[in-house]
Protein backbone atom coordinates (compact mmCIF):
# COMPACT_ATOMS: atom_id res chain seq x y z
CA UNK A 1 0.00 0.00 0.00
CA UNK A 2 1.16 3.39 -0.97
CA UNK A 3 2.08 5.87 2.06
CA UNK A 4 0.31 8.81 2.01
CA UNK A 5 1.61 12.79 2.72
CA UNK A 6 0.96 13.23 7.04
CA UNK A 7 1.05 16.40 8.76
CA UNK A 8 3.83 16.87 11.56
CA UNK A 9 0.99 16.16 14.32
CA UNK A 10 0.17 13.09 12.20
CA UNK A 11 3.76 11.64 11.64
CA UNK A 12 4.66 11.90 14.97
CA UNK A 13 1.77 10.31 16.47
CA UNK A 14 2.73 7.01 14.85
CA UNK A 15 6.62 7.48 15.13
CA UNK A 16 5.74 8.17 18.96
CA UNK A 17 3.40 5.26 19.54
CA UNK A 18 6.01 2.85 17.43
CA UNK A 19 8.50 3.83 20.46
CA UNK A 20 6.06 3.35 23.18
CA UNK A 21 5.58 -0.03 21.84
CA UNK A 22 9.10 -0.80 21.37
CA UNK A 23 9.59 0.18 25.30
CA UNK A 24 6.36 -1.58 26.50
CA UNK A 25 7.15 -4.91 24.78
CA UNK A 26 10.91 -5.07 26.07
CA UNK A 27 9.91 -3.80 29.39
CA UNK A 28 7.42 -6.45 29.79
CA UNK A 29 9.38 -8.57 28.70
CA UNK A 30 11.90 -8.07 31.09
CA UNK A 31 9.82 -8.51 33.64
CA UNK A 32 8.37 -11.59 32.45
CA UNK A 33 11.74 -13.29 32.49
CA UNK A 34 12.48 -11.53 36.28
CA UNK A 35 9.70 -12.28 37.95
CA UNK A 36 9.62 -15.92 36.40
CA UNK A 37 11.77 -17.20 39.24
CA UNK A 38 8.46 -16.93 41.75
CA UNK A 39 6.01 -19.07 39.92
CA UNK A 40 6.01 -22.33 40.89
CA UNK A 41 7.20 -25.05 38.21
CA UNK A 42 3.75 -26.04 36.92
CA UNK A 43 2.85 -23.11 35.83
CA UNK A 44 6.52 -20.93 34.93
CA UNK A 45 6.19 -22.50 30.95
CA UNK A 46 3.50 -20.14 30.93
CA UNK A 47 5.03 -17.03 31.83
CA UNK A 48 8.04 -17.72 30.28
CA UNK A 49 6.14 -17.98 26.68
CA UNK A 50 4.61 -14.87 27.44
CA UNK A 51 7.90 -13.17 27.60
CA UNK A 52 8.36 -14.90 24.42
CA UNK A 53 5.56 -13.36 22.58
CA UNK A 54 6.33 -9.55 24.14
CA UNK A 55 10.29 -10.29 23.40
CA UNK A 56 9.35 -11.13 19.61
CA UNK A 57 6.77 -8.38 18.94
CA UNK A 58 9.43 -5.64 20.87
CA UNK A 59 12.20 -7.20 17.28
CA UNK A 60 9.04 -6.71 14.82
CA UNK A 61 8.40 -3.04 16.51
CA UNK A 62 12.10 -1.87 16.67
CA UNK A 63 12.14 -3.00 13.09
CA UNK A 64 8.48 -1.16 12.18
CA UNK A 65 9.82 1.83 14.05
CA UNK A 66 13.07 2.14 11.75
CA UNK A 67 10.97 1.41 8.05
CA UNK A 68 8.85 4.22 9.38
CA UNK A 69 11.69 6.65 10.08
CA UNK A 70 13.42 5.83 7.02
CA UNK A 71 10.05 5.59 4.61
CA UNK A 72 9.53 9.75 4.73
CA UNK A 73 11.14 12.43 4.38
CA UNK A 74 10.67 16.36 5.98
CA UNK A 75 9.57 18.64 3.12
CA UNK A 76 8.44 22.44 4.59
CA UNK A 77 5.77 21.26 6.73
CA UNK A 78 4.95 18.27 5.78
CA UNK A 79 6.11 14.76 5.98
CA UNK A 80 6.18 13.39 2.54
CA UNK A 81 6.83 9.25 1.66
CA UNK A 82 10.45 9.11 -0.44
CA UNK A 83 10.13 5.78 -2.46
CA UNK A 84 11.31 3.72 -0.17
CA UNK A 85 8.82 0.84 0.64
CA UNK A 86 7.16 0.24 3.78
CA UNK A 87 7.25 -3.09 4.66
CA UNK A 88 3.41 -4.25 5.99
CA UNK A 89 4.44 -7.56 6.51
CA UNK A 90 6.49 -7.06 9.60
CA UNK A 91 3.52 -6.90 11.81
CA UNK A 92 2.09 -10.36 9.98
CA UNK A 93 5.34 -12.32 10.37
CA UNK A 94 5.07 -10.78 14.05
CA UNK A 95 1.44 -12.06 14.71
CA UNK A 96 1.66 -15.62 12.88
CA UNK A 97 4.49 -16.22 15.88
CA UNK A 98 3.14 -14.40 18.19
CA UNK A 99 -1.06 -15.18 18.37
CA UNK A 100 -0.39 -19.12 18.61
CA UNK A 101 2.28 -18.58 21.29
CA UNK A 102 -0.54 -15.97 23.19
CA UNK A 103 -3.41 -19.44 23.04
CA UNK A 104 -0.21 -21.66 24.39
CA UNK A 105 0.05 -19.17 27.25
CA UNK A 106 -3.45 -19.51 27.93
CA UNK A 107 -3.61 -23.12 27.75
CA UNK A 108 -0.65 -23.50 30.08
CA UNK A 109 -1.18 -21.75 32.84
CA UNK A 110 -4.75 -23.27 33.26
CA UNK A 111 -2.93 -26.33 34.14
CA UNK A 112 -5.03 -29.06 32.19
CA UNK A 113 -4.54 -32.76 31.36
CA UNK A 114 -2.58 -33.59 28.46
CA UNK A 115 -5.17 -34.93 26.64
CA UNK A 116 -7.24 -31.61 27.34
CA UNK A 117 -4.38 -29.32 26.78
CA UNK A 118 -3.19 -31.08 23.16
CA UNK A 119 -6.46 -31.31 21.60
CA UNK A 120 -7.37 -27.29 22.79
CA UNK A 121 -4.09 -26.49 21.55
CA UNK A 122 -3.81 -27.77 18.24
CA UNK A 123 -7.18 -26.31 17.20
CA UNK A 124 -6.50 -22.88 18.77
CA UNK A 125 -2.82 -22.65 17.39
CA UNK A 126 -4.73 -23.88 13.90
CA UNK A 127 -6.87 -20.89 14.43
CA UNK A 128 -4.79 -18.19 15.02
CA UNK A 129 -2.54 -19.23 12.07
CA UNK A 130 -5.51 -19.04 9.71
CA UNK A 131 -6.74 -15.65 11.21
CA UNK A 132 -3.34 -14.21 10.85
CA UNK A 133 -2.57 -15.78 7.16
CA UNK A 134 -6.24 -14.86 5.73
CA UNK A 135 -6.03 -10.96 6.77
CA UNK A 136 -2.58 -10.07 4.88
CA UNK A 137 -3.54 -11.02 1.11
CA UNK A 138 -6.27 -7.79 2.13
CA UNK A 139 -3.78 -6.06 3.90
CA UNK A 140 -1.33 -5.62 0.82
CA UNK A 141 -4.05 -5.23 -1.66
CA UNK A 142 -4.93 -1.88 -2.77
CA UNK A 143 -8.44 -2.97 -3.91
CA UNK A 144 -10.81 -1.89 -0.93
CA UNK A 145 -13.00 -5.33 -2.20
CA UNK A 146 -10.17 -7.50 -2.09
CA UNK A 147 -8.87 -5.78 1.51
CA UNK A 148 -12.86 -6.71 2.62
CA UNK A 149 -13.29 -10.16 1.76
CA UNK A 150 -10.35 -11.62 3.29
CA UNK A 151 -11.01 -9.48 6.47
CA UNK A 152 -14.54 -11.64 6.38
CA UNK A 153 -12.48 -14.72 6.06
CA UNK A 154 -9.96 -13.77 8.38
CA UNK A 155 -12.83 -13.20 10.52
CA UNK A 156 -13.95 -17.24 10.94
CA UNK A 157 -11.03 -18.29 12.43
CA UNK A 158 -11.65 -15.50 15.13
CA UNK A 159 -15.06 -16.32 15.42
CA UNK A 160 -14.07 -20.01 16.86
CA UNK A 161 -11.30 -19.28 18.60
CA UNK A 162 -13.96 -17.04 20.89
CA UNK A 163 -16.27 -19.86 21.04
CA UNK A 164 -13.63 -22.18 22.42
CA UNK A 165 -12.53 -19.69 24.94
CA UNK A 166 -15.92 -18.95 26.02
CA UNK A 167 -18.16 -22.34 25.64
CA UNK A 168 -15.71 -24.82 25.70
CA UNK A 169 -13.55 -23.81 27.91
CA UNK A 170 -15.76 -23.45 30.67
CA UNK A 171 -15.87 -26.92 31.85
CA UNK A 172 -11.59 -26.37 32.55
CA UNK A 173 -12.62 -23.41 34.55
CA UNK A 174 -15.44 -24.95 36.79
CA UNK A 175 -12.53 -26.84 38.84
CA UNK A 176 -10.64 -23.38 39.28
CA UNK A 177 -10.68 -20.97 42.20
CA UNK A 178 -13.16 -17.96 42.14
CA UNK A 179 -10.12 -15.55 41.88
CA UNK A 180 -8.46 -17.35 39.29
CA UNK A 181 -11.92 -17.28 37.32
CA UNK A 182 -12.50 -13.82 37.70
CA UNK A 183 -9.33 -13.44 35.99
CA UNK A 184 -9.70 -16.27 33.63
CA UNK A 185 -13.30 -13.70 32.59
CA UNK A 186 -10.76 -10.57 32.49
CA UNK A 187 -8.35 -12.60 30.24
CA UNK A 188 -11.42 -13.34 27.41
CA UNK A 189 -13.05 -10.00 27.94
CA UNK A 190 -9.32 -8.67 27.13
CA UNK A 191 -9.12 -10.84 24.20
CA UNK A 192 -12.35 -9.52 22.54
CA UNK A 193 -11.91 -5.82 23.47
CA UNK A 194 -7.93 -6.07 22.01
CA UNK A 195 -8.52 -8.55 19.39
CA UNK A 196 -11.53 -6.25 18.36
CA UNK A 197 -9.55 -3.69 17.79
CA UNK A 198 -7.63 -5.35 14.93
CA UNK A 199 -10.27 -5.76 12.66
CA UNK A 200 -11.61 -1.98 13.18
CA UNK A 201 -7.59 -0.74 12.43
CA UNK A 202 -8.08 -3.45 9.82
CA UNK A 203 -11.35 -2.08 7.77
CA UNK A 204 -10.39 1.85 8.96
CA UNK A 205 -9.52 2.15 5.38
CA UNK A 206 -12.34 0.79 3.83
CA UNK A 207 -14.52 3.70 5.72
CA UNK A 208 -12.23 6.78 5.69
CA UNK A 209 -11.72 9.52 2.99
CA UNK A 210 -8.40 10.27 3.87
CA UNK A 211 -5.89 8.14 3.38
CA UNK A 212 -3.54 9.83 6.01
CA UNK A 213 -5.96 9.21 8.92
CA UNK A 214 -6.43 5.69 7.62
CA UNK A 215 -2.61 5.05 7.24
CA UNK A 216 -2.14 6.63 11.18
CA UNK A 217 -5.57 4.84 12.75
CA UNK A 218 -4.04 1.90 11.16
CA UNK A 219 -1.08 2.03 12.73
CA UNK A 220 -2.03 4.09 16.41
CA UNK A 221 -4.77 0.83 16.34
CA UNK A 222 -2.66 -1.92 15.38
CA UNK A 223 -0.20 -0.76 17.96
CA UNK A 224 -2.38 -0.38 21.03
CA UNK A 225 -4.23 -3.74 20.11
CA UNK A 226 -0.88 -5.12 20.51
CA UNK A 227 0.14 -3.66 23.61
CA UNK A 228 -3.11 -4.84 25.69
CA UNK A 229 -3.21 -8.47 23.66
CA UNK A 230 0.67 -9.24 24.53
CA UNK A 231 1.87 -6.94 27.57
CA UNK A 232 -1.81 -6.69 29.07
CA UNK A 233 -2.99 -10.13 28.22
CA UNK A 234 0.73 -11.07 29.80
CA UNK A 235 0.32 -9.54 33.23
CA UNK A 236 -2.88 -11.32 33.63
CA UNK A 237 -1.62 -14.84 33.21
CA UNK A 238 1.12 -13.63 35.41
CA UNK A 239 -1.75 -13.29 37.52
CA UNK A 240 -3.11 -16.58 37.56
CA UNK A 241 0.16 -18.57 37.41
CA UNK A 242 1.09 -16.30 40.56
CA UNK A 243 -2.14 -17.23 42.41
CA UNK A 244 -2.03 -20.44 41.85
CA UNK A 245 1.34 -21.17 42.51
CA UNK A 246 0.25 -19.70 46.44
CA UNK A 247 -3.20 -21.88 45.88
CA UNK A 248 -0.26 -24.88 45.59
CA UNK A 249 1.99 -23.66 48.13
CA UNK A 250 -0.52 -23.60 50.81
CA UNK A 251 -2.15 -26.54 49.58
CA UNK A 252 1.17 -28.23 50.14
CA UNK A 253 1.90 -26.47 53.32
CA UNK A 254 -0.33 -28.01 56.21
CA UNK A 255 1.24 -31.24 55.86
CA UNK A 256 3.94 -31.14 58.31
CA UNK A 257 2.45 -30.33 61.08
CA UNK A 258 -0.04 -33.33 60.96
CA UNK A 259 1.34 -36.88 62.41
CA UNK A 260 1.66 -38.13 58.60
CA UNK A 261 4.77 -37.20 57.92
CA UNK A 262 6.72 -40.23 58.74
CA UNK A 263 9.48 -39.53 56.69
CA UNK A 264 11.87 -37.46 58.13
CA UNK A 265 12.00 -39.39 61.02
CA UNK A 266 13.43 -42.57 60.69
CA UNK A 267 16.26 -40.86 58.61
CA UNK A 268 17.33 -39.31 61.78
CA UNK A 269 17.72 -42.49 63.85
CA UNK A 270 20.15 -43.57 61.15
CA UNK A 271 22.33 -40.67 61.39
CA UNK A 272 22.26 -41.08 64.98
CA UNK A 273 23.55 -44.80 65.27
CA UNK B 1 9.25 23.73 19.40
CA UNK B 2 12.38 25.01 17.62
CA UNK B 3 15.71 24.56 18.69
CA UNK B 4 17.79 27.23 19.77
CA UNK B 5 21.42 28.05 18.32
CA UNK B 6 23.57 27.15 21.16
CA UNK B 7 27.37 27.44 22.00
CA UNK B 8 29.87 25.31 22.79
CA UNK B 9 29.43 24.89 26.40
CA UNK B 10 25.74 24.97 25.77
CA UNK B 11 25.58 22.06 23.72
CA UNK B 12 28.21 20.01 25.43
CA UNK B 13 26.62 20.34 28.64
CA UNK B 14 23.33 19.08 27.64
CA UNK B 15 25.17 15.86 25.02
CA UNK B 16 27.17 15.30 28.46
CA UNK B 17 24.34 15.37 30.98
CA UNK B 18 22.51 12.76 28.51
CA UNK B 19 25.08 10.86 28.76
CA UNK B 20 25.73 10.83 31.60
CA UNK B 21 22.17 10.04 32.04
CA UNK B 22 22.13 7.07 30.00
CA UNK B 23 24.97 5.49 32.16
CA UNK B 24 22.86 6.27 35.37
CA UNK B 25 20.13 4.93 34.04
CA UNK B 26 21.34 1.37 32.88
CA UNK B 27 23.94 0.69 35.69
CA UNK B 28 21.33 1.03 38.11
CA UNK B 29 18.80 -1.21 36.08
CA UNK B 30 22.01 -4.01 35.97
CA UNK B 31 22.08 -3.29 39.58
CA UNK B 32 18.70 -3.63 40.56
CA UNK B 33 18.28 -6.75 38.64
CA UNK B 34 21.49 -8.28 40.14
CA UNK B 35 20.76 -7.71 43.56
CA UNK B 36 16.93 -8.54 43.57
CA UNK B 37 17.92 -12.34 44.54
CA UNK B 38 18.77 -10.86 48.35
CA UNK B 39 15.43 -9.37 48.68
CA UNK B 40 13.03 -11.68 50.25
CA UNK B 41 10.00 -12.76 47.49
CA UNK B 42 7.25 -10.63 49.34
CA UNK B 43 9.50 -7.38 48.42
CA UNK B 44 11.24 -8.84 45.36
CA UNK B 45 8.41 -7.14 42.84
CA UNK B 46 9.23 -3.73 44.02
CA UNK B 47 12.92 -4.04 43.37
CA UNK B 48 11.91 -5.62 39.75
CA UNK B 49 9.67 -3.03 39.03
CA UNK B 50 12.54 -0.39 39.83
CA UNK B 51 14.79 -2.40 37.49
CA UNK B 52 12.47 -1.79 34.83
CA UNK B 53 11.37 2.00 35.46
CA UNK B 54 14.96 2.94 35.39
CA UNK B 55 15.75 0.18 32.56
CA UNK B 56 12.41 1.62 30.45
CA UNK B 57 14.31 5.37 31.02
CA UNK B 58 17.69 4.11 29.68
CA UNK B 59 15.81 3.21 26.35
CA UNK B 60 14.01 6.80 26.19
CA UNK B 61 17.71 8.38 27.36
CA UNK B 62 19.71 6.61 24.53
CA UNK B 63 16.49 7.90 21.91
CA UNK B 64 17.08 11.41 22.94
CA UNK B 65 20.65 10.90 23.20
CA UNK B 66 20.93 10.36 19.40
CA UNK B 67 17.66 12.88 18.61
CA UNK B 68 20.29 15.53 20.06
CA UNK B 69 22.94 14.80 18.24
CA UNK B 70 20.87 14.46 14.69
CA UNK B 71 19.33 18.18 15.28
CA UNK B 72 22.61 20.11 15.30
CA UNK B 73 25.49 20.67 12.74
CA UNK B 74 28.70 22.46 13.94
CA UNK B 75 28.86 25.98 12.25
CA UNK B 76 31.67 27.81 12.58
CA UNK B 77 31.68 28.53 16.61
CA UNK B 78 28.16 27.78 16.87
CA UNK B 79 25.79 24.93 17.02
CA UNK B 80 23.00 25.65 14.62
CA UNK B 81 19.59 23.37 14.17
CA UNK B 82 19.84 21.26 11.26
CA UNK B 83 16.51 21.57 10.47
CA UNK B 84 16.07 17.56 11.87
CA UNK B 85 12.77 18.17 14.45
CA UNK B 86 14.09 17.30 17.69
CA UNK B 87 11.40 15.09 19.31
CA UNK B 88 10.08 16.53 22.68
CA UNK B 89 7.77 13.75 23.30
CA UNK B 90 10.39 10.96 24.39
CA UNK B 91 10.13 12.30 27.69
CA UNK B 92 6.70 12.31 27.97
CA UNK B 93 6.59 8.55 26.20
CA UNK B 94 9.14 7.82 29.08
CA UNK B 95 7.12 9.57 31.74
CA UNK B 96 3.30 7.96 30.93
CA UNK B 97 5.41 4.68 31.30
CA UNK B 98 7.64 5.00 34.39
CA UNK B 99 5.96 7.66 37.02
CA UNK B 100 2.93 5.30 37.27
CA UNK B 101 5.42 1.89 37.83
CA UNK B 102 7.25 4.78 40.65
CA UNK B 103 3.80 4.46 42.38
CA UNK B 104 3.78 0.54 41.91
CA UNK B 105 7.20 0.40 43.62
CA UNK B 106 6.35 2.13 46.82
CA UNK B 107 2.96 0.49 47.12
CA UNK B 108 4.74 -2.81 46.58
CA UNK B 109 8.01 -2.47 48.80
CA UNK B 110 5.07 -1.37 51.77
CA UNK B 111 3.86 -4.99 51.61
CA UNK B 112 0.29 -3.68 52.24
CA UNK B 113 -3.01 -5.56 52.69
CA UNK B 114 -4.27 -6.53 48.75
CA UNK B 115 -7.45 -4.40 49.36
CA UNK B 116 -5.28 -1.42 50.63
CA UNK B 117 -2.54 -1.77 47.51
CA UNK B 118 -5.02 -1.88 45.11
CA UNK B 119 -7.22 1.12 46.26
CA UNK B 120 -3.92 3.31 46.82
CA UNK B 121 -2.35 1.73 43.39
CA UNK B 122 -5.36 3.07 40.83
CA UNK B 123 -5.52 6.22 42.46
CA UNK B 124 -2.15 7.15 42.04
CA UNK B 125 -1.53 5.18 38.83
CA UNK B 126 -4.65 7.38 37.55
CA UNK B 127 -2.93 10.63 38.98
CA UNK B 128 0.50 9.96 37.86
CA UNK B 129 -1.08 9.39 34.20
CA UNK B 130 -2.95 12.61 34.29
CA UNK B 131 0.06 14.45 35.55
CA UNK B 132 2.06 13.60 32.44
CA UNK B 133 -0.33 13.60 30.26
CA UNK B 134 -1.49 16.82 31.14
CA UNK B 135 2.17 18.36 30.99
CA UNK B 136 2.41 17.34 27.40
CA UNK B 137 -0.20 20.00 25.43
CA UNK B 138 1.85 22.86 27.33
CA UNK B 139 5.45 21.25 26.63
CA UNK B 140 4.50 21.36 22.43
CA UNK B 141 3.53 24.61 22.52
CA UNK B 142 5.21 27.44 21.51
CA UNK B 143 2.42 30.10 22.93
CA UNK B 144 3.85 30.53 26.51
CA UNK B 145 0.00 30.99 27.60
CA UNK B 146 -0.85 27.26 26.42
CA UNK B 147 2.41 26.00 28.47
CA UNK B 148 1.67 28.12 31.86
CA UNK B 149 -2.60 26.94 31.38
CA UNK B 150 -1.62 23.08 30.94
CA UNK B 151 1.66 23.06 33.49
CA UNK B 152 -0.75 24.47 35.97
CA UNK B 153 -3.51 21.81 35.30
CA UNK B 154 -0.81 18.98 35.62
CA UNK B 155 0.52 20.04 38.75
CA UNK B 156 -3.11 19.39 39.91
CA UNK B 157 -2.63 15.71 40.30
CA UNK B 158 0.81 15.87 41.62
CA UNK B 159 -0.85 17.91 44.85
CA UNK B 160 -3.19 14.79 45.02
CA UNK B 161 -0.03 12.28 44.63
CA UNK B 162 2.05 14.77 47.28
CA UNK B 163 -1.56 14.37 49.23
CA UNK B 164 -1.96 10.56 49.45
CA UNK B 165 2.14 9.94 50.13
CA UNK B 166 1.90 12.26 53.00
CA UNK B 167 -1.71 12.39 54.62
CA UNK B 168 -3.40 9.30 53.54
CA UNK B 169 -0.26 6.55 54.05
CA UNK B 170 0.68 7.71 57.28
CA UNK B 171 -1.88 5.08 58.68
CA UNK B 172 0.19 2.18 57.15
CA UNK B 173 3.75 3.81 58.07
CA UNK B 174 2.60 3.89 61.90
CA UNK B 175 2.52 -0.29 61.52
CA UNK B 176 6.42 -0.24 60.01
CA UNK B 177 9.50 -0.04 62.05
CA UNK B 178 11.48 3.14 63.10
CA UNK B 179 14.33 2.78 60.53
CA UNK B 180 11.87 2.20 57.68
CA UNK B 181 9.64 4.97 58.70
CA UNK B 182 13.16 7.07 58.58
CA UNK B 183 13.53 6.20 54.99
CA UNK B 184 9.95 6.13 53.95
CA UNK B 185 10.32 9.50 55.35
CA UNK B 186 13.41 10.13 52.73
CA UNK B 187 11.35 8.69 49.50
CA UNK B 188 8.59 11.13 50.07
CA UNK B 189 11.46 14.51 50.75
CA UNK B 190 13.18 12.96 47.62
CA UNK B 191 9.85 13.09 45.55
CA UNK B 192 9.00 16.19 46.87
CA UNK B 193 12.56 17.45 45.80
CA UNK B 194 12.55 15.81 42.50
CA UNK B 195 9.36 16.02 40.96
CA UNK B 196 9.73 19.53 42.32
CA UNK B 197 12.20 19.83 39.42
CA UNK B 198 10.17 19.00 36.91
CA UNK B 199 7.69 22.38 36.64
CA UNK B 200 10.88 24.56 37.80
CA UNK B 201 12.32 23.16 34.02
CA UNK B 202 8.79 23.44 32.43
CA UNK B 203 8.30 27.00 33.61
CA UNK B 204 11.58 27.96 32.82
CA UNK B 205 11.05 29.24 29.43
CA UNK B 206 8.62 31.28 30.66
CA UNK B 207 10.89 33.01 32.95
CA UNK B 208 14.05 33.50 30.29
CA UNK B 209 14.80 36.26 27.57
CA UNK B 210 17.10 33.29 25.87
CA UNK B 211 15.80 30.70 24.02
CA UNK B 212 19.00 28.93 24.71
CA UNK B 213 19.46 29.22 28.35
CA UNK B 214 15.65 28.19 28.55
CA UNK B 215 16.75 24.84 25.78
CA UNK B 216 19.75 24.11 28.21
CA UNK B 217 18.11 24.57 31.52
CA UNK B 218 15.06 22.55 30.54
CA UNK B 219 17.50 19.19 29.51
CA UNK B 220 19.97 19.63 31.92
CA UNK B 221 16.93 19.57 34.69
CA UNK B 222 14.38 17.08 33.53
CA UNK B 223 17.72 15.01 33.59
CA UNK B 224 18.84 15.42 36.75
CA UNK B 225 15.48 15.42 38.22
CA UNK B 226 14.99 11.88 36.31
CA UNK B 227 18.43 10.53 38.22
CA UNK B 228 16.65 11.37 41.13
CA UNK B 229 13.42 10.35 40.57
CA UNK B 230 14.09 7.11 39.30
CA UNK B 231 17.86 5.86 40.57
CA UNK B 232 18.04 7.62 43.56
CA UNK B 233 14.19 6.79 44.34
CA UNK B 234 14.92 3.40 43.28
CA UNK B 235 17.89 2.91 45.54
CA UNK B 236 15.71 3.57 48.93
CA UNK B 237 13.26 1.43 48.11
CA UNK B 238 15.55 -1.34 47.71
CA UNK B 239 17.20 -0.15 51.05
CA UNK B 240 13.66 -0.55 52.37
CA UNK B 241 12.95 -3.83 50.59
CA UNK B 242 16.63 -5.11 52.32
CA UNK B 243 15.56 -4.31 55.79
CA UNK B 244 11.78 -5.53 55.60
CA UNK B 245 13.48 -8.63 54.30
CA UNK B 246 16.24 -8.59 57.40
CA UNK B 247 13.10 -8.13 59.59
CA UNK B 248 10.91 -10.83 58.12
CA UNK B 249 14.24 -13.12 58.50
CA UNK B 250 14.31 -12.03 62.32
CA UNK B 251 10.74 -12.47 63.06
CA UNK B 252 11.35 -16.01 61.73
CA UNK B 253 14.16 -17.28 63.25
CA UNK B 254 13.44 -17.70 66.74
CA UNK B 255 11.19 -20.20 66.08
CA UNK B 256 13.11 -22.81 66.23
CA UNK B 257 14.41 -21.83 70.24
CA UNK B 258 10.85 -21.09 71.67
CA UNK B 259 8.81 -24.72 72.62
CA UNK B 260 6.01 -23.97 71.06
CA UNK B 261 7.74 -25.13 67.50
CA UNK B 262 6.86 -29.20 67.81
CA UNK B 263 7.54 -30.07 64.43
CA UNK B 264 11.85 -30.59 64.94
CA UNK B 265 10.78 -32.21 68.62
CA UNK B 266 9.86 -35.49 67.61
CA UNK B 267 12.58 -35.38 65.73
CA UNK B 268 15.08 -35.16 67.88
CA UNK B 269 14.48 -38.15 70.08
CA UNK B 270 15.14 -39.77 67.41
CA UNK B 271 18.61 -38.57 66.77
CA UNK B 272 19.47 -39.93 70.58
CA UNK B 273 18.11 -42.60 70.68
Amino acid sequence: MDLPILSFTQYDLVFNVLSFTVACMFASAAFFIAARNSIGERYRLAVTIAALAVGIAGYHYVMIFYNWVASYELSGMVYVPNGHRFNDAYRYVDWILTVPLLMVELVAVLGLSKSESRSLLTRLIIAAALMTGLGYPGEISSDNMVRFIFGVLGTLPFLYIVYVLWFEMSGALERQSERIRVLYRNIRLLTLAAWGFYPMAYMAPLFLTSSASGEVILQVGYSMADILAKCGYGIIIFSIARLKTEADRTASRPRPKGPQVPTPGPVRPGVAR
